[in-house]
């Protein structure tokens, strides 16, 4: 018999947690209660759900034992502390933090890697990775084996809203205050975001690279059970609200065919191409959608082994809100 | 004895022509006379040389033996025609259209092959390249040797500016439109371009490659004499006014060493390196200067052949003008 499963929010007062109760009221989400929580500068807002206000409640005083369900949204001390503290009550986990390594907490994100669960019954936590990393496993999976894929290379531009809400809101005020010529000075990012391209180097390592593309490289590996990957990836920081474009340049082991590959991604779940004529953008396509674009399929100029793709996905709802639910749903599935 | 030479400068109504003006004031280009010519559209304008106005005259009537060196700026009907007028005039001309093969007419960056007219004597007429032709030129040349470099991929993220004007005029447009909450209707781009990254798609061939996409492959590999090096590259437009961003991914044929690698780009001319803990922007660094920089010196994640690089440059100056004023100095050497 189906029993409803309780749920708890945690970061509920953030770009991706709202649009995580978003998802869960459009998907009809089947549970029994929903637990809005957040440090002490979230609680207290409140949270419309099924015409409802919801308000929210301090993550550090919450009783995990009061539910089934949770997802850690953020990448704060109290998403750790409360990761922990939900494992210990018996709850069931979809990380967003990437805080865990993919060897200790496998990535899902269903369309490429959902059977992980079926051969792992007893797992009962899961990390939703990076946006990007969902965009390019579903666009990858269906076609590595046609390509022989062994290499990959990825210029991955973000939106403001990458960096939460705080990230949107600077890129309005800087470009108001450009536009008005007055002197900018910046609050976020360290420079001027607008109509300029930054480099992404937050965390940084003796190495050059940046946290955020190390996990990729780990994420992408594991999703695609390609341990062998050689995955080079640059993070940019792009003047956009919302949604991710990605320059793809993929090398695989034979001669690709542009009209077959694009055949098979078409054909494949959460994806939508688009013809060579034309090309998807993330404000015109893909934002608020639940699949990513995929245009300019196109072999090498100078390599016919060589595949070069152009993704665009919403890094809010594709990229974070929606895979962290649809993968909720296959960790409770034995539940319903 | 020095003979200063009379120049002209069709396309002078332009970014990139009063540029160029700019630049051969500031460097004091040693001519006689200076004619700014264009269609029907710029004659009457004025442009202010050495403190004197001068008035744009049109292309079409002028008699081109009356000057000795020509930049022809733009890809217009108006400028092809004048090319064949100033060669058949018995002008040297540098030309900046992309109209002509590298086989018939090559590339010359001072910088990388400034020695190229030294063993061709008779040449009349160099194109200066694409300005993201300019910056890569000078960025892989120092290195290539030392990598072993075979295969590169680049993602060119290019301002409006790359589109004259017009392209500037219609960002600022489609921003004030935006942030005053107005309907959007795009004239230039074809879609919206502010906030928002559009993927290249003017002149698209049978296999998906934009002109300009087949014509950096076919510079690069002329300008580092590697007719084999694999290129592969994507053009994006960025809502950024000014100032080229390129993210670059070298794979050559040995280990290769970042910290020798910034060293030897620090040593080469036309280079500003700067440290890891840090990089540099299109507006905070390259905009005005007469030098690209580069930051984010890597090697790959996974592979350490693999080699990333970030490149600002200012598009119009460094790219196109001054590289385009470098070059004629080299031309007219001969009658100095």
């Amino acid at each position: 018999m189906p029993t409803d499963v309780g749920v708890a929010v945690v970061g509920a007062v953030s770009l991706v947690g709202e649009a995580l109760v978003e998802v869960l009221e459009e998907r009809a989400f089947p549970l029994s209660e929903l637990h809005l929580l957040d440090d002490d500068e979230g609680v207290g807002h409140t949270v419309v759900f099924n015409g409802r206000n919801l308000r929210v409640g301090g993550a550090d005083r919450f009783d995990f034992t009061r539910v089934q369900l949770v997802f850690l949204v953020g990448a704060s001390t109290l998403v750790s502390e409360c990761h922990v503290r939900a494992i210990t009550a018996g709850c069931r986990v979809i990380d967003l933090s990437g805080s865990i390594p993919v060897e200790q907490q496998p990535c899902l994100v269903p369309e490429v890697n959902g059977a992980l669960l079926d051969s792992e019954t007893g797992r009962r936590a899961v990390a939703s990775p990076l946006p990007e990393s969902v965009a390019l496993a579903i666009a990858l999976a269906p076609i590595r084996h046609q390509l022989g894929l062994h290499g990959i290379t990825v210029t991955a531009c973000l939106p403001v809203s990458s960096r939460g809400a705080a990230g949107v809101k600077e890129l309005a005020r800087q470009t108001t205050e450009l536009l008005n010529a007055r002197p900018l000075e910046p609050r976020l990012f360290g420079r001027q975001v607008a109509f300029n391209m930054l480099a992404q180097t937050e965390g940084v390592d003796a190495q050059g690279h940046a946290a955020q593309e190390r996990r990729l490289v780990d994420e992408l590996r594991q999703l695609l059970d390609s341990p062998q990957l050689e995955v080079s990836v640059t993070f940019i920081q792009a003047p956009v609200f919302f949604g991710e474009s990605l320059v793809v340049s993929l090398r695989g082991s034979r001669d690709a065919d542009a009209q077959l590959l694009s055949a098979t991604l078409e054909a494949a779940p959460g994806i939508e191409v688009v013809a060579s004529d034309d090309y998807p953008t993330a404000v015109s396509d893909a934002i608020g959608q639940d699949v990513i674009y995929i245009g300019r399929v196109r072999c090498g100029i100078c390599d016919p082994r060589q595949v070069n793709l152009w993704i665009v996905s919403d890094n809010v709802r594709k990229g974070a809100a929606l895979n962290a639910v649809q993968s909720g749903e296959l960790l409770i599935k034995d539940y319903l």
